[in-house]
């Protein structure tokens, strides 16, 4: 498999959640609110959130946009928000020959589900 | 204490979130998906993001809005803030004499962080 590589200038969803205790047992700093309060704009999309899960939910973890095509929204517009997704940090992506793959950034959904956490 | 009470009309935030399989197992259905980008656009915002983050943190598991002074917005903006994340089922709320408090929604943490799991 080729190597998956995150979008240049996209932040490390890693990184951005590591900053922060569980929302149940400390505050938000802001910094730490805006950079994740991005994350959440990025799943606040019907749409996008969709489309992340089924990303999420693929058996191997990744889906190629070839494959996305049922959603009912045109193909110009799963690319914009898959992009979005990326952006956020929430998605990586990979191109093999003419296709676009894309799969859940490492460590996000631990790192989201951890936040979300009533405790540590 | 006294009784803690949704918002009439709010959704329930634990009904909400029952729906679905965690996101890394199963696609969100097109309503399931409705529903849950409303909450997560309710955490979008960073100031809304961070005033449920000082909720969810209070030791007791509640705060009155006469201690959310803080925050670098105007009161009205807190209290505009705090009925968003209350009418996306976020936050409940009750009246003691002059003043409200807010808590977490029962479940809802632990229903976002289970639905942000990899897998069940």
């Amino acid at each position: 498999m080729s190597k998956l590589v995150s979008v240049s200038g996209a932040p490390d969803a890693t990184t951005s959640l590591a900053c922060c205790q569980p929302l149940g047992q400390e505050e938000l700093s802001a910094p730490d609110a805006e950079r994740i309060a991005s994350m959440f704009k990025a799943l606040s999309d019907p749409v996008r959130l969709r489309l992340f899960s089924r990303i999420a939910a693929q058996p191997g973890g990744e889906a190629c946009v070839c494959d996305i095509q049922d959603v009912g929204v045109s193909q110009p517009t799963v690319s914009h928000h898959l992009r979005k997704l990326r952006e956020a940090g929430l998605l990586v992506s990979d191109r093999r020959a003419s296709w676009v793959y894309y799969r859940v950034a490492p460590g996000v959904l631990a790192g989201m589900a951890g936040l979300l956490s009533a405790a540590a």
